[in-house]
This record gives structure tokens, sequence and C-alpha cells, in this order.
């Protein structure tokens, strides 16, 4: 990943720097949007790009570029960069504040990663959360505060966990990256809607699986998950993810459900498709 | 203020810039202390610098530089932008992090600013502050986490408030940027206790005025306020600063107290013998 994007200028990584007093550094005044790119294809580009502008507002920052000149340096970077497989992060903070703390015309930043790697076993077998009393602020912009999440990640690896269960005093909201669905006795998906960030895997995964499925967005809470047959998190690195354990809680019979396996699958051909849809678009040759 | 540093290197301002991988730009993951240089010397460095280092450890940074060597740096700034009055920041984040998300060893930044400055009129006839259910997170730590306080930003210019008083479902913390103090009916000083950052100020103000008042570390709830007769907030920059009205309520008869009028006198004169004392060490003649 050679290049990197500060305020439109397209940069060698070596070369992409800032300066300290960014309102982001000082004093965590940003949000960030990231997404996947498949065989050269932004995934969900648009809607990554809608909740961005969304964030921005949000967060009150005064972005002086539009959805269109955002959506040309994706491509842009994308480009330069020859990436086949990836993740693309946008940044977009408060600016370079004069006192370290007033907000100034915000700056936006880009540059690509390798994606995280999730073994087969994941998928097949499942994963353990940990669970954690802890309520975000601006939950629905997608800032860049992970203090709490890196945080636990210590704790999160003495039990081999790969997420953590945010609730509100017992309300449950989120994982720390990803958002939280539950199967109950009536095979009915149960999925928390307030406080939380919209996720794009998740409405996605929601639009296809709407017809097959039973689906109702409702308050949930802790002592409701030892009675769910199944459980599962998305995100846009980890697709459909199932959950075994949370917080010590087994779910169900501690085995990958078949509700869960079904959407997994279906997400990822629904992913598939777009690709196909969208490849003509992003092909340079 | 010509000169930054970057772990330990002293650079013009132009030439001091990192790249966009710093954690503490992409997951907020940093803590930070600030202090004033008054007539050349850091108030209360000590002070700070264990501040710093309880920061770091509450954040479990990854920090190489000792408190020697960091006591070093504050001198070597000083020394090279010639400063007499300014504000000196020092940050630390997460690292440059190869996915965006592992934290690797500590940055360490340092930087000066000119000092925010009061009018005579916000000692002599006090402030308005506004009031939020908000608990941040670490509160123990001083870390960069302010997008609460800077979003609030315009509704404390509607009112012309200079802070926000933070309480967690009515039980009084701290201030966005300040520790919170109030006089009761029987002129008893009035301080919460738990989850606030261990102000520096705050620690100085109640060592000197231990002799002559009565000061109770307490749990205080919102409904309390109305009974204050005084209410004043501390910090670095603004030292004892009188309160007025908090949230539309007004505190005592709306006057700056008798108390808080001392304590202001009272913590100025120990920082001026601070500095006299100190003087000789950041002489550099």
């Amino acid at each position: 990943m050679k290049y990197q994007i500060i305020n439109g200028k397209m940069l060698l990584k070596e070369e992409a720097l800032i300066p300290l007093n960014d309102l982001g550094l000082l004093r965590s005044y940003s949000i960030f949007d990231f997404f996947r790119v498949l065989s050269g294809v932004p995934v969900f580009l648009e809607d990554h790009l809608d909740r961005l502008l969304g964030s921005v507002d949000k967060m009150e920052l005064d972005l002086r570029w539009s959805k269109d000149e955002i959506r040309t340096m994706c491509r842009e970077i994308i480009a330069s960069n020859e990436v086949v497989d990836a993740g693309l992060r946008i940044v977009v903070t408060g600016g370079y504040s004069h006192d370290g703390y007033t907000p100034a015309r915000a700056n936006i930043y880009m540059m690509m990663h390798n994606l995280p790697e999730y073994s087969p076993d994941d998928f097949t077998q499942g994963r353990k959360m940990i669970s954690s009393n802890f309520t975000r602020d601006l939950p629905e912009a997608k800032t860049t505060l992970y203090v709490h999440a890196i945080h636990h990640q210590k704790r999160m690896k003495e039990v081999n966990a790969i997420e953590i269960l945010y609730h509100t005093d017992g309300v449950i909201t989120e994982g720390s990256r990803a958002n939280m669905f539950f199967v109950d006795q009536n095979d009915v998906i149960v999925t928390p809607a307030d406080a939380i960030l919209r996720g794009i895997t998740r409405r996605h995964l929601m639009h296809v699986a709407k017809d097959k499925y039973n689906i109702v967005e409702r308050t949930m809470v802790m002592d409701e998950i030892a009675d769910m047959k199944e459980a599962f998190l998305t995100s846009s690195t980890k697709g459909v993810l199932p959950v075994i354990e949370i917080g010590g809680v087994v779910i169900g019979d501690g085995k990958v459900g078949a509700i869960t396996s079904d959407l997994h699958q279906l997400f990822n051909a629904h992913v598939a498709e777009y690709i196909t849809a969208h490849r003509e678009e992003f092909d340079d040759s």
C-alpha cells in the first residue's frame, strides 16, 4: 500500500505526514469509516460514504469535500495502490486547531490496510465474546473512541474472545466493532435497535434475510442471553460470525446454529453478487 | 513557539510531522498533560510528570522514556522556545500501529501554546456553567477524550458559560477541564472525590486551604447545588475561578463569595512562591 491521501492529495506513504495540532490527535475529535475492497471493488461504497457523511454531521465537522469528491478519492487510492483485496480507511478530524481545542476546517485522511484474516474455524465452530457495561459517546456516529475496547484486549486474549458485548446497565447495545444478533426459541432473529452504530453489514443482512426469517429490532437485556438458541455478530470485515459464548454464558448447545450458518452463506452470496454487479465501474483496464 | 519534540527529538514546528497510523489519531488511544510555564518556570512540574506517568500506567502504554528523560525534554523545549509565559503540552499515544488497532511502542510528543487569557471580570464577577449527564471513560487518567466537551461548545456559547459540570445520573463528578468545589451553608468546602481526574490545582489548593478551612471530599448530587453558598472550579490555566450559576441554578446570591475570593488569592500567592523557589533551576543565563 504505497499511497495515502491527505486532504485530497495523493502522497507516498512516507510523505503522508501531519502536524501535531490535529484535533483528532489532541482531543479525539474525529470520525472514520472502513470498508473492504474485494477484487478491486469497494464493497457497499455508497452506504459507507452516506454513513461517513452522517457521522460528519453528527459530530458537526466542517468538511469541505462533497460525496462525489470523496468517492473520486476512493477510486484514486484504490487504483494507485493497485489493490485486489484490502481495507480502506477514511478518517475525518476536527482540523488543525490553533489552540489545541477549538475545531477548524476538517481534515480528511485515507489509507489502505491489509484485511484481518479470520480462520475458517471461526465460522464453523464459532467464537466467544466478553461483555462490559459501557456506553459509547455519540453511539450513532462512527467515532474513533476505542479506548475502552483497546483497554480490554488483554482480557479478551485471556479467554480467546473475538469481541466485547457492550451493555448499558444490562441493556444490550452492540459489540465494540460489530453489531449483535440473537435467535430466540421461536427462531425469531432479535437485534438491538437503540444507541448503536447503524452497521452496514447489519442492514444488508437484514435485507437479504427478511423474506425468509422473522426479524425483530427491540430492547434486549443481558439476562435474556441464556435463553437464546443462537447468537452472531456482523461487521464489514467479519461478515456474519457465529458466537457461542458471551461472558461465560454458553449460547444454546454451544455449537454454531443452523440459522446463523444459513445467514452467513446468504450474506456472502449477497457480497459476491454486489462485486459482480460493480466490477465494471472499478475496472481500470 | 518554533520548536516541538517528537520522541525526544527537537524539531522545527514545520518539520514536526507524524504518519497517519498513530493510534492516538486512529483510535483515540492517548493521554496527555498540560501545564503553565510562568517566567520560564514549569509550574508544579513534578506533579504533572507524576500524573502523566500515572495516566501512562492506567492506559497501559508502553513508554520507553523515564521521568528524568521527560523532565529533560521539558527543560529543552522551554529553553529552545525562549519562553517566558506559555502552556506546555505532553501527549503520549499508543504508537504507530501496523493494523490501525493493536498498540505499539508509545510515542511522546511535546508542544507549546500561548496560554488562554481570562478576563479580570471572570474572577471578580464569576462565570456560568452548563451541566451534562456524562461519565468520562477511565476518569482517573488524563485521556484525550474531549468529544463530549467540544460537542457542547455551541451550547456553552449560547449562555456564555465557561465550563460544563459533568454528573453521572445526578452524582456530581467534575468539569470538562476543571475540578469542582462548593461552599456549604456552614462554610465547609465540599469537593467530589470519586470518578474524577486528580487535579493538580485541586490538590495544591486543598493543601494551602486546609489550615484555614474545613474541606470535605464527599459524594455530592445535583440537587444540593441550590443550597450552596459559593461554587468555584480549579484548573491549571484558570487557577481558582468563581462560578455563580450552574445549569440555570444561581449559586448563593449570584455574586462571587468571600471564601472563593480568599482561596483565589491564597492559590495565586502559592504559585508565586513556587516560581520564586524554582526560578534558579530554570535560569538559562
